[in-house]
């Protein structure tokens, strides 16, 4: 029996990759997606989709009430910023930013990981081409796999050793779009952008589709998903 | 102004006491109760009652799909033990147990701070008279500390430092009565029992009704929560 793995998949390309890269590694890949409130919920129909494409044997949404929280523009009623040059981009943290988002996503994975009796939890992080949210460096994986091996039944009885696997972390976003490539993962399937257009495009200001359209760009390669810039 | 604190309420006896404690030591307090899929959602209730005798600025109840994940006697269809020994109930970890609970309420209780601009979150564990529960303990409270400062924004630009403030970490039950007379809490307010009698009364054989009742006897004095035995 393989063995058993969460793997959180937003429905976006960096999510996708690190499922398909788990299911090559041989893992049984349990998917997680949120409903958080985020303004592009659209891309749970994308999660959905990449969930069954890959061969997860499970794919759970769960519910969250992260605008009741707010602090965040995918979660309040604050602009997301559009057009910002890589300088602006790589230069603080921006108002997309939604407070304490991977702690709480892992916090359910490691729940959902608990009872599944699986070990290991994937995300899809990576600290290169980020949007530099803090949530997103290995110092923050590394620190919620120290939490996790004492928050749990499992972690203290010695049963078993939690792992946060980050298989992107130092993956430029064209490293990433190549490695989607090579393990076949159909990009047409996937969402990244935070403000879709009414007709269903892509907008191509935001920063995830600024990081999205370097990393196809540097990589060589179009990007099946359309955008209206 | 007063400095702002995210307590965590679930409505019973020691999260009460925590928010009195909270308030007493001058900060204005946020309290933050989740329905989360629990049998005993009946502590919501007691959990708003709570806030508004002690006079929280802002009582926020947020749910969360913990029934989805199951995995506990609280969340699934599994028999919640009843008279167990005092012996029995300090030996290993019971079914009562919800995986990763306390991880996923500190989770969203750091999101709530950060929106806040506040640092300081308090929750009512102890780890003397508890249930076994592995995120009682200080090492896990400890390494969410770790795990805060490195998750946000404001921990990243050393605008602010995240505590975490155990003040029932030490204490017995008996202690925790105590402490919570000293500090005149309405006990009648709260509730403990994980398994309500159909006419509403607590149970007064679960793990939670047990040490409920120890610490009211240690402390010689009544609870004024009627219990069915």
């Amino acid at each position: 029996m393989a063995t058993r793995a969460v793997v959180l998949l937003s429905g976006g390309l960096d999510s996708a990759t690190t499922l398909a890269i788990a299911g090559a590694e041989g893992y049984e890949c349990h998917a997680l997606s949120f409903d958080y409130g985020q303004r592009h919920v659209c891309e749970l129909e994308s999660a959905k989709k990449v969930a069954a494409a890959l061969g997860a044997v499970q794919h759970l949404t769960l519910r969250l009430d992260l605008r009741a929280i707010g602090g965040s523009a995918l979660t309040a009623d604050i602009d997301v910023p559009k057009g910002r040059s890589e300088e602006a981009m790589s230069t603080g943290i921006p108002v997309t930013y939604v407070p304490a988002r991977n702690t709480i996503f892992l916090s359910h994975a490691l729940a959902w990981a608990e009872v599944l009796g699986a070990q290991d939890v994937f995300i899809g992080v990576n600290a290169l081409d980020y949007s530099g949210y803090p949530d997103c460096r290995p110092e923050f994986t590394e620190a919620f796999e120290k939490l996790a091996n004492l928050a749990t039944q499992a972690g203290v009885e010695g049963k078993s050793r939690f792992r946060v696997h980050t298989p992107l972390i130092e993956l430029s976003k064209a490293q990433i779009v190549a490695r989607a490539y090579e393990l076949n993962v159909d990009l047409s399937l996937t969402w990244s952008c935070y403000v879709p257009e009414p007709d269903g495009r892509a907008c191509g200001l935001c920063d995830s589709c600024l990081l999205r359209k370097k990393g196809f760009a540097e990589a060589r390669l179009a990007d099946p998903v359309p955008s209206a810039r």
